[in-house]
């Protein structure tokens, strides 16, 4: 089994934080993106569309895309549990997990994409549409500190995969330039407490 | 339990077509998007970002996201399995699930959004956005064309929650205007035989 990441990049750090919180440890591979090592041949055909992560199992299979990822070795270790328990433990944790991904990471990585120079050569860049992006992460942080006033996690009273995705998109508001308001008091206490976890520090 | 959805739109259309697919039942209240009914304060009270489809339980607690609500069904109701059945399985409908919604499904949703003249009042809309998101749209077809060459569904050889995922975003690609290549035999043979269920004729 290896697992080709990429340092940085905060849909690779979700499965790294992920791996850490369940202690499993699996051979990994640096695929560099400022290098352009994704969309080397040899890469490509591991990830046809240049995405990382990827994990490849013995027998040559690759599973693509980060919850995908997650999901695999959360049914093959389950503890400490981060996709739920019961049937509705579940389904409210897929419901956060999926507001911090589509509502929240895709806002600040569209901000990114479409406004930082650094990305200018690598996307077709239209800032009108990066204004759009970052007015809705902003607005997406506003919500969430509202739904942080009563949940000691994202998803509620215990931690899970909502918390490690949110961690992501709110450390990647930082290279997209979205400020995260003084206001937002709930949710600066949730930063507080998920910094403590030695997964957190993982990039 | 009730389930607020809407006729037309692709995301509670998948919801639906789930839950044929299982035999369920449930008590269904039909939210018009074209009246706005989405944005009345009553409804905001079940789905404050006015997201369409909601599922209420008999407590009161709400469960928002079409996937989330789906997988809430599949842990309930197993039979048949739509998620997957063995650890890898569930990861390679999950990796085929995401790629439908966030590479097919959101780039056909976006063309639509950003040109279709009928959302001009709903949307900040950026053509230049819209037209990089047909093109999107076009090569994920292209791929997926690709991927049907060795496999009867799109997650392998059964059908799963994916193909629903995919069919509900192909049919979308009507009023986006986004035109199925005839050189695309894989896809139309897919099409065909989707189109035989039932379950595929919900609107």
């Amino acid at each position: 089994m290896k697992l080709y990441s990429t340092t940085g990049a905060p849909n690779p750090r979700r499965v790294k934080i992920f791996l850490a919180e369940k202690e499993i440890e699996v051979p990994t591979q640096e695929i560099s993106i400022m290098e352009q090592e994704h969309k080397e041949e040899n890469y490509k055909k591991i990830s046809p569309s240049s995405r990382v992560p990827a994990l490849v199992l013995e027998d040559g299979t690759v599973i693509l895309e980060s919850m995908a990822i997650c999901r695999y070795f959360e049914l093959l270790n389950p503890e400490p549990v981060l996709f739920g328990n019961t049937e509705l433990e579940q389904a409210l944790i897929e419901m956060q997990s999926r507001r911090m991904e589509m509502e929240l990471m895709m806002s600040v990585a569209g901000t990114f994409r479409h406004t930082h120079p650094a990305f200018a050569k690598l996307e077709n860049q239209i800032p009108e549409y990066g204004k759009i992006m970052k007015k809705a992460a902003e607005k997406r942080l506003f919500l969430l500190n509202q739904e942080l006033e009563n949940n000691q996690f994202i998803a509620g009273p215990k931690y899970s995969v909502a918390d490690i995705t949110a961690l992501c998109a709110i450390d990647f508001c930082v290279p997209a330039k979205i400020e995260i308001s003084e206001n937002h008091k709930n949710l600066h206490r949730w930063i507080e407490e998920i910094k403590q976890r030695p997964s957190s520090k993982i990039m």
